[in-house]
C-alpha cells in the first residue's frame, strides 16, 4: 500500500468517505469490549483450575516438618522460595516470598525507602527532592507508585533493546537525586520487547551518584513466551550486578499472577542478602507473614520449574493466536500506509502501537466511541503524558478471538480515520 | 494460704528450699515448650480443614456472576463484604477486605498517615511530634508498629472495663500530637478484659485537638469466646463514634486468623465511607486487589455469620480447658500467697499475669532455664519496658494439655521462688 501522505487530496478523501461508512456500520453493531488490561480471558484462567485440587481437607499440610497452616516463616515456605528461586536463577536466600501482589512489593519498598530510607540511608521524606528514571512507554503502575510519593519522573527512551543507557549513565552517575529506575526487563509492558545482554551490563555497571539508587527490576513476564522456538532470554541481574562491584543495586520482583490466577498468586522480592535483611527489618514489624497455604499449593502443583514452562505452554496457545490476529490485522490493513509502527513481541501481554503523532488520544476516543475500550493514551508515560500523544497499549489477551477480530477491525478504522484527518488538517 | 509476707523468715527458706528441688526436678524433665504467642494449637487448626474442600477444579468460581479468579474487585467480593459486616456489625459499605493479615492493614494505615497523611490532613512525617496512646498492657505488635515510626507512646493504664478515659481525655482533648489510641477492646491481649458502655461511648464522644485523630481499634477477638453462658459483647464503636457527631474517628481491623488458618485468613479494614474513600486513594495505587478465591473460600465455608460463631464454638472447646487448667492451677498454687494477681477471661488467647514488682522479668527467665519460653517480659508494654517489671502473658493456646499441665508447674515454680527471693532480698 502507498503511505497516505503520497495520496492525493481527492483519494483520501474518498477513503475517509469510506472507511466513515465501514466505521458507522462497525459502531452499530453494538460492540461492548474492555481491552484497557493485560488480563487473561475467562478459557485461559480455567487451565490453573487444577491448584484448587492439590489442597484439600485430607491433605499433609506440613513440607519437610513445617507446619503451612499456623503462624510462622515470615519469609515464606523454603520449598517455594526453592521453586521461586530457580525460575528466578537466583538462590533460594535471595527470595522473600510475599502475598498475592509484586506491585504491593514494589509499592513497600518504595514506601519504606521513603519512611526509613534504604540500608540505613537518609529517608526520602528528609531528603529534597527524589526522582526515577522511567523508561518510556512503561507502566502505568509504576509510574503510578512514584508520582504518588511525589517522585519526579524522568523519561528516558526505550529502544528495541532496552533504555537509553547514555541517558540513564548520564542521570544516574551524576545526579544523587536519582534513587531509582524502573525496568521491565523482559517482553516489556508495554512494548514487548526485552534488555540486551549489553543493556543489562550497562545497568549493572552503574556508578550511581545516590548510594541508595536501586534498579526496581520487574520480572513480570519472566517465563512468559509465546512460542516454542523463538524466546528472549536475559541476562540474570542480581549475578550481574554482583560481578560488577554492586551487589545490592538491584530488587527483582516476581509474580505467579499472570501464571496461575491473576490476584490469587504468590509474589516474591529478589535482591541480595544485603537488601534482604534490610526488608526484613520492616517485615517483622508489617506482617505475621503472608499465606503459607497458597505457596503450598503453588508448590505442589508445580513441583519444579520445568512444571512452570511446561504450564506456561499452554498459557502461549491461548495467547499466541491472538497475537497473531492483532499483528495480521495491523499488517494487512495499516502496513505501507505509514500512519503507524508496531514491534511483535515474542511474549508478554501486549503490542504496542504508535500512531503518527497527535493522534493516540483520539484514536482511543474513536474506538471507544464504537464499544472498544482500550488502555488511555498517554497511560504508559509518566503523568499520563506521552509527549507525542502516540503510544497506544493493545492487550488482546481478554477477549475471544471472534471479539479480538472485531475489536482490531474498529482500531484500524480508527487509526485511519484519525490519521486521514490529521494528514488532511480536517479536526 | 497464708501470704509469703507474713511467714516467718525460716518458713519462707524452707518452702524456698522446697520449691527449689521440685523446680530442679522439672527442670531435669526436659520440658521444651514455646508459648510466646497466641498460637493455636495443632489440633485446633484442624477444625478448618474443610475450608480446603471448598472450591475445587470443577467449583463455580463466580459469585453473582462476578469472576473471582481474575483480576478486579479491588475491595474484595462483595459477600466477603456482607460476611465481615455481619459479624462486626456494620454495613458492608462500611468494609474493605484485603489479605490475610489484620497486622499489615494497621500497618498500612499509620505507614499512610505518615506519608500522605489522613484525609488531606499535614503527613505525619512533615509533623514536628507524633503521639499515640497505648493503653498497658498491650499487644506488642501494636506497639512494634508505632515505634517503628518513630511516634511516641504514651503508656495508659487499663482496667477492668477499658483505659484510663480520665487520662485519655486529657491528653486527646489538648494535645494535637496525638493522633492514635491503640484499642483491643474485647478480650484484650493479654488481659482478656472488654471495654464497657461507658468506656466504648467516652472513646466515642472524644473532642480530639488533632482532626486527624483515630481510634485504631483492633477487633481481633471480636467473636473469640470461651463460653457460651458468659460472653461479653461491647458496644459498636463506628455507630457510637456516627451518634457523638464523629462519623469518622474510628479504623477498626478484623481478621480470621484466629477463626480458620492462621496466616490464611482473610482481613479487613472497617470504617466510615469518608475514612474508606481517603483509603482507596492509597489502595488503587499499592496493589491490583487481593486474593478473591480465598474471600469465596471462607464466604461458602461459612455461609453466614452464624456459621462464623458456630465454628468459633469448636474454637472455644479447645481453648476452655487450657484455659481453666492455667487458671486453677494459678488458684491452687499461688491464690492467698499474695505474690501475683490475673484476671478470668471470658474470650481471647490470653491470661495476664501480674507478680510482684520487678520480679517479671526473672520469673521468664527462670521459667526459660527449665525450658518453658515464655512472651518476653516487657513485651506488654511500650519500648518493651514495664515500669513495674510485673506483667506476663500467659498464652494457652498452643501446647496440649498434657504440656500445659507441666508448663504451668514451672511457672508456679518460678512465680514462687522469685517471688520468694524478692522478700528474703535474696537475689
Amino acid at each position: 500500500m502507498k503511505p497516505y501522505k503520497e495520496w492525493d487530496r481527492e483519494q483520501l478523501m474518498q477513503e475517509y468517505d469510506r472507511l466513515r461508512a465501514e466505521y458507522e456500520k462497525a459502531k452499530a453493531s453494538g460492540l461492548s469490549l474492555d481491552m484497557s488490561r493485560g488480563k487473561p480471558s475467562a478459557a485461559q484462567v480455567e487451565i490453573s483450575r487444577g491448584l484448587l485440587d492439590v489442597l484439600s481437607s485430607t491433605s499433609d499440610l506440613t513440607e519437610n516438618g513445617l507446619d503451612c497452616c499456623n503462624y510462622g516463616y515470615l519469609e515464606g515456605i523454603p520449598e517455594a522460595k526453592e521453586l521461586i528461586a530457580d525460575i528466578v536463577q537466583v538462590e533460594p536466600e535471595n527470595v522473600i516470598i510475599y502475598g498475592n501482589s509484586s506491585l504491593n512489593i514494589m509499592y513497600d519498598q518504595i514506601s519504606r525507602s521513603y519512611t526509613h530510607g534504604v540500608m540505613g540511608h537518609t529517608p526520602w521524606c528528609r531528603q529534597d527532592k527524589i526522582k526515577f528514571l522511567c523508561p518510556v512507554p512503561g507502566y502505568d503502575r509504576h509510574f503510578a507508585i512514584t508520582e504518588w510519593f511525589g517522585i519526579e519522573m524522568i523519561n528516558i527512551p526505550l529502544y528495541d533493546d532496552g533504555p537509553d543507557m547514555d541517558m540513564v549513565e548520564s542521570y544516574v552517575n551524576t545526579d544523587p537525586a536519582v534513587k531509582g529506575i524502573w525496568c521491565v526487563p523482559k517482553y516489556s509492558n508495554p512494548t514487548g520487547t526485552s534488555y540486551s545482554d549489553e543493556t543489562v551490563l550497562r545497568m549493572a555497571a552503574l556508578e550511581p551518584a545516590a548510594e541508595d539508587f536501586r534498579l526496581y527490576w520487574d520480572n513480570a513476564y519472566n517465563v512468559h513466551h509465546l512460542y516454542d522456538d523463538r524466546q528472549d532470554e536475559i541476562l540474570e541481574i542480581l549475578q550481574c550486578c554482583k560481578e560488577a562491584g554492586h551487589p545490592d543495586m538491584a530488587y527483582k520482583f516476581f509474580s505467579t499472577s499472570k501464571i496461575t490466577f491473576p490476584g490469587s498468586g504468590i509474589a516474591a522480592l529478589v535482591s541480595s542478602e544485603a537488601n534482604l535483611a534490610d526488608v526484613r527489618r520492616q517485615l517483622k514489624i508489617q506482617t505475621i507473614g503472608h499465606d503459607k497455604l497458597n505457596m503450598l499449593r503453588h508448590v505442589r502443583f508445580f513441583r519444579d520449574e520445568v512444571g512452570v514452562r511446561e504450564h506456561m505452554k499452554k498459557h502461549a496457545a491461548f495467547l499466541r493466536p491472538k497475537f497473531e490476529i492483532v499483528l495480521s490485522t495491523l499488517e494487512r490493513e495499516i502496513e505501507g500506509l505509514e500512519i503507524g509502527t508496531w514491534i511483535r513481541p515474542r511474549g508478554g501481554y501486549f503490542i504496542s502501537f504508535n500512531s503518527l503523532p497527535g493522534c493516540a488520544k483520539k484514536i482511543v476516543a474513536r474506538s471507544k466511541e464504537a464499544g472498544l475500550v482500550l488502555t488511555g493514551a498517554g497511560a504508559t508515560y509518566p503523568y499520563g503524558k506521552d509527549p507525542e500523544d502516540s503510544n497506544i497499549r493493545i492487550a488482546p489477551s481478554y477477549p475471544t478471538e471472534e471479539e479480538l477480530i472485531q475489536a482490531m477491525q474498529v482500531f484500524v478504522l480508527s487509526v485511519k480515520l484519525v490519521s486521514i484527518e490529521k494528514i488532511l488538517a480536517l479536526d
